[in-house]
């Protein structure tokens, strides 16, 4: 925990902030390794503070070491500038990304006028990006129970089954297995639903030869994991599989890229440059991957923009995919550890 | 859906405003009746467009009828200040509540400097505190399959089941009973970690002579439910008993008096009032109640504070509790629609 915080303070005093807010709920948990909400969190170099309300206070209580503990009722912002005063800090930032403008406003309001108020970005993110041990062995676990519900789910794919029935077992599936949740609401989508890149499970059955993709993501103490897979109600359409080989074949030539140095949008690049040489690129409309960690959607973000460079213990998915409107979609997603020396694939395990 | 966007645009103008940029994803729902993530939506006198990206952009075009639809990539707050420069709009509301502050101050960049940019608070909001017919029959759907799921989950709380094997059944229960997803993740609270009003649902096993805690809420189409009850594995001891029918007797008092007109305040006070009489006031820590709709937690909020008063067609929930520290805790939490002459319990039918 400290050093976490320590390299954040470091980082402040470069900037010539003396203190800083922090609003969103990942970076808090990072920094506190408590699975925090409706909390905020003031750093500083004298003394690092908690603040949350009479739901959560108990369990932080319990929970939390390193941190003063302050509780508040409706009035937080007010709280947030009494700390803020009571450390004599002259210029704190806050973080503009996961701050709306009304409670800027109101910390705003409620500082002194002689105490700065300073927009940061991405601080914390930017450490969240390389996993340490102890989180590479949540997410680890996370993967785990996704590639053993994968493997249950293949005998529930049959005719007649609904696209929410598929959900329903999975959900159930990974909470015996371990999981605390899933990370976001699972996609199935069958036939035709497949080709949209996130389509809202529905009552819709599966029918007889059909593509049925399924993206899957489980939390596990608060690390997520994120895959997908494309399963079959039987046959297989000679476009389908065509289209599905492209989609793979799209991912190993991404995938052998993959090493500490290489200029993110390379990597997009590469798996893209395929897909269009094959005739398909309008119909890959997103990016390659983002990283995965205590958000599902997080930095690194894998597209054809980010020129920054892929480090070491950098985790993210590596996900193309061809959506064809009104007919179907195949996606294929798995989630990559950035190496010392190349990478690995983390969801190996699992079938393609 | 127009007369929902007619009666924002009515109000804008009183506001002298001409036009409003939605940023929450529960208003665009609200207006647009699609269950939308990352979209946000510009509506005006002269035309309503719905912005999003390439993921949903198809689903977009497929369902919505009546806005204009804008396909954006990265640079969505240029896309959003083209739309309004290209609309002539002079002055123009965001959502100060639901915008971070980066995402306005990249709107401000953006837009010329003759176009206002002004701050709003609850335009939409306000309005969907009133439930329409349509929206009260999906509440109440999600609300039935919550009473079905409570009455299956009994046989499952016994000695030796986990919290999360508790929740893996119920999200399973829910989905092929006609549910969209949970609409939170479920609490089950065995025990002391009753006494935590937001515990994280974990691998603890249920012992004899328990409080089981069950917290629940159903999506049902974009609406939500959310009930509590407390369960009992085994003996219930004499303290757990009186603490039971002291908030059962709350919850009773403040529902008598629910009905138009009454000030919000005076419904919390029935409830702490009673609580407080029988020496247990500091361990009722939150509000009474809140609204629930498309937010599982939205206006109207029944606590100490409020003093709006009650309007026919509002949804909320009544959940009076006690928590005791290091033992249990008892919250009761049942959904009422307020109606011309009085209110209706939506969720009577389940025991408590």
């Amino acid at each position: 925990m400290d050093s976490k915080v320590n390299r954040i303070i470091t980082q402040l005093n470069k900037d010539s902030l003396d203190g800083l807010i922090l609003s969103s709920p990942a970076n808090i948990s990072y920094l506190t390794e408590l699975r925090s909400r409706d909390a905020y969190l003031v750093i500083s170099q004298k003394e690092n503070v908690y603040i949350t309300d009479s739901r959560y206070i108990e369990e932080a209580r319990k929970r939390l070491k390193g941190f003063t503990i302050e509780q508040t009722n409706s009035a937080v912002f007010k709280k947030i500038a009494d700390i803020c005063h009571g450390l004599r800090l002259k210029c704190v930032g806050f973080e503009e990304r996961q701050l709306p403008f009304a409670a800027y406003k109101e910390i705003r309001k409620e500082l002194n006028n002689n105490v700065g108020l300073v927009a940061t970005s991405g601080l914390v993110e930017e450490l969240r990006q390389l996993k340490t041990p102890q989180e590479l062995e949540k997410i680890r676990k996370a993967i785990q129970i996704s590639i053993k519900a994968f493997r249950f789910i293949k005998d529930f794919i049959v005719i007649g089954k609904k696209e929410l029935e598929i959900a329903a077992e999975l959900e159930r599936f990974i909470r015996y297995n371990g999981a605390t949740a899933s990370s976001f609401d699972i996609i199935v989508a069958a036939g035709e639903n497949s080709s949209f890149p996130h389509h809202l499970t529905s009552e819709r059955k599966i029918k007889k030869d059909e593509v049925v993709l399924l993206d899957l993501g489980v939390d596990y103490l608060g690390y997520k994991s994120d895959l997908t897979r494309v399963f079959f109600s039987g046959k297989i359409n000679p476009l389908v599989k065509k289209i599905y080989r492209i989609v793979l074949r799209a991912q190993e030539l991404a995938m052998l890229k993959i090493k500490p140095g290489v200029v993110i949008n390379k990597i997009d690049g590469f798996a893209r440059g395929y897909i269009e040489k094959k005739g398909y690129a309008s119909f890959f409309s997103h990016g390659l991957g983002h990283g995965v960690g205590l958000e599902v959607h997080e930095e690194p973000y894998i597209n054809k923009k980010e020129n920054k460079r892929l480090k070491n213990n950098m985790v993210f998915t590596v996900e193309p995919a061809i959506y064809l409107p009104d007919n179907f979609g195949i996606r294929i997603e798995d989630m990559v550890l950035v190496t010392k020396e190349r990478m690995e694939v983390l969801s190996g395990a699992l079938d393609k």
